[in-house]
């Protein structure tokens, strides 16, 4: 029993990081009784010696054990102990299958990561609890009635109209209500896209050299061919596209390449602007990051340069938190009415409660204070970060910084592979250029993709000298 | 000017139905701005005569009117009084495109309806605002960080654990946290599981005879056949599938079939199961109003009779709100592991502070207690019915009434659509029994399928007399 206890104890523990130590708890004692790992009528550890196992105050243990008492897992009785309960439960199902892959861990390193400076998520610390708090209570006291229900599915009018003025105020978007379609993510966007676009009969989608599988494997279940752009100094090749038969639209991140970080030069942005034009193509703005830009005024939207040939896709997954699974569209009027249609065909919209509270969180102004405070943060990380590395390893070249939660550190050629591997060793996650690049392009460049943005404040020195340990 | 002013007043008034007086005139009027309707410099009419012009309270538009001028909007001036600001604002693009149908329009009457007694969806105003808002908090409160992450596709463990063990005790439903998987609404879980077992080789997946043409046409989207059981006093003849070749899986509503409101009997029960067993098919089990069951216990779900052959569906659409977007599949092992997988690849989840409080909401015991209080109120609505159409129109029999949000009447043979013609001149939403029919089922009952639940209380004696005005 004590090894067993010492195990679950260990177990336990790497579960137990963050907040909720006691809900925490109670969940693994409830998945341990569930799962039949704790028999009916076993008797627990007391909750003195159950404490000092786990490294946890007894208090919690006590309380945990007491609540799981009044919810009927656990009985209690003076001089027996605390024990597990004799249910009369409905048997569960045989057999367990093994857990499904969960969406990070295709991110996972091989041993556990201390530090994380994979890229693609702000710190998840920092999320502005009491102000989302403040604007659901007052969305959810405001609500007309039929708020609650099925809805347009373009969205909550309210968050459109807010998004509107917000998107045009912020990134020189030409928005209209009427032109957003909120979304639940990019990919959610993305995918209702390609599926209008395939219905309309395009063939292909281009994409840049480096990016997600995940955005061209959607692209790809959608029926779409997904041709690569070429890359040099000057970022995309866009010049490509007029060379590409039967492209008929092109998916960039033209304020910040993901993940190299250039911004796509002014005789580039007009290039495939007027390409879009000259062909009919459509341009799929990827703006995941456009709040975030240092060190001048942020790059306006590609799509103010023509609405009617740029869909510009936003998202509040870099900006607030993914887990709100809040994004939006503007789209070219006609391109607008059918993405509605796809996506009310299938009923997937994100809560309305929600909707309305982001509507009232950008009303109120407590979005631009929170990217504001935000922005200042991740300057002052992205500061250090390109000060340690000159201090550790001056050879080293840092680019893509001028903007976004993220910077490519330039590593020797052949060293990437190696490198990524001494980080795991050390419990540094963090991704390298070429998991980024397609597959039919050469590899050229080795380096890292720091995401400076993900570890939370108190985690952050730590990262910065992980990552310095493993640079050249 | 004047002219002008009185559409749009009449217009507004349409829109400002509903409690956010104030926040409508100003939405209104920055739409009015921002299409140029009202052009820059325009002087606006007095907050006075407005208000007398609208019916709104003099205050109500001057709030407006000041807020508007905070925002940009307007100018006042002493003397020159509320005009249209002169902005500088990107030009919108040219033309409007047609807003895109709703999801709501298909089942819109001729005449605007006064009375909505179309099935489908709960009283919204009766959805408990203030102790959802209570555990939102909470949730909010006590989340881990790692909550505002991208997360598991399964859904918030948290939420699982809360509902598996609500299935068990409400449903009868064997399931267990890891078999458990979150989705937007019954439809995303449908298109999921359609998705899997297209990928998995089956080819036709049967449904009833009556249900709904969204539910088919997903189906037949993801490449899947739908050969339809056919229909008796007993209800679905599933003895039919064991002559369906190549037919993997079925639709079901056994315990209130959707719209027609009978229970599957036992031997039928038993005799889809058996199947399901013999074939190595699944039983798609949709049990959309389980929660609401008036006169005896409800019926426990067929999940329970094999969890290895029946995947279970269930939603808060009808229990609570569909604006949430939150429901759940309990499913087999395999399935599962497949179902997460195709949810992950597409990255659309629902909020996770909307999983946390909806998993605080079940645990607080407030889900029980808004259920068992509207299922209180949705059976007095449905003695009333009953004992209104007895009184106006004996000869109407009303049946499918022991459970759910809705019961059908039936009408004398091809009285059907004269009937729903009527009852849109009185300006009552509702449908029709064959609306519901499969094209290929022979059209052989006549009825009108009331949603009792939908009006709010407030509403519900009107709709119940002109529902009795219209009955033979």
């Amino acid at each position: 029993m004590a090894s067993d206890w010492a195990t679950f104890g260990a177990d336990l523990h790497l579960e137990l990081r963050g907040t909720r130590l006691r809900a925490g708890l109670m969940d693994a004692l409830r998945e341990a009784v569930r799962s039949g790992r704790l028999a009916p009528g076993t008797r627990l550890p007391s909750s003195r010696s159950l404490a000092a196992d786990l490294g946890l105050a007894r208090n919690t243990v006590a309380d945990a054990y007491a609540e799981l008492v009044a919810e009927g897992w656990l009985t209690a009785r003076q001089g027996s102990g605390t024990r597990v309960a004799r249910r009369t439960a409905p048997r569960p199902p045989a057999a367990a299958p093994p857990p499904p892959p969960s969406a990070g861990s295709v991110r996972r390193r091989p041993a556990t990561p201390v530090h994380n400076l994979n890229s693609g998520t702000p710190d998840l610390a920092s999320f502005p609890r009491a102000d989302w708090l403040k604007a659901y209570r007052r969305a959810l006291t405001d609500a007309p009635n039929e708020a609650f229900g099925y809805g347009d599915p373009r969205g909550r009018p309210e968050l459109r109209t807010a998004l509107a003025e917000y998107l045009a105020r912020a990134r020189g978007v030409h928005a209209r209500p009427e032109r957003i379609v909120i979304c639940a993510g990019f990919v959610h966007g993305l995918m209702l896209i390609g599926q209008v676009l395939r219905a309309r009969g395009v063939r292909d989608v281009a994409v840049e050299s480096y990016g997600l599988d995940l955005h061209d494997g959607l692209l790809r279940r959608a029926g779409l061919g997904t041709p690569v752009l070429g890359f040099d100094e000057g970022g995309t090749r866009t010049g490509e596209l007029a060379g590409l038969d039967g492209c008929g639209a092109v998916l960039m991140t033209a304020a910040h390449q993901y993940p190299l970080g250039g911004a796509l030069p002014p005789d580039r942005r007009a290039e495939v602007v007027d390409w879009a034009r000259a062909s009919g193509g459509l341009v799929l703005e990827d703006d995941y990051d456009g709040e975030f830009r240092y060190d001048r005024r942020s790059v306006g939207a590609l799509q103010g340069l023509d609405p009617e040939r740029v869909a510009y896709l936003g998202t509040a997954s870099k900006s607030l938190a993914p887990g709100l699974r809040l994004a939006w569209m503007v789209l070219p009027g006609d391109l607008a009415v059918e993405v509605a249609e796809a996506k009310g065909a299938v009923g997937w919209s994100s809560s309305t409660p929600d909707q309305l509270a982001f509507a009232e969180f950008l009303r109120s102004g407590a979005y631009d204070r929170h990217v504001r405070a935000s922005r200042l943060r991740y300057r002052r990380r992205r500061d250090q970060l390109v000060a340690a590395v000159a201090a550790h390893s001056p050879e080293t070249r840092v680019s893509g910084i001028a903007a976004g939660l993220h910077a490519v550190l330039a590593l020797p050629p052949g060293t990437e592979q190696a490198t990524l591997r001494a980080a795991a060793w050390r419990g540094l996650a963090v991704q390298g250029v070429n998991g980024f690049r397609r597959p039919t392009v050469p590899p050229t460049l080795d380096g890292l993709v720091v995401g400076y943005a993900t570890p939370p404040d108190s985690g952050w020195q730590g990262a910065l000298g992980a990552l310095c340990g493993v640079l050249p």
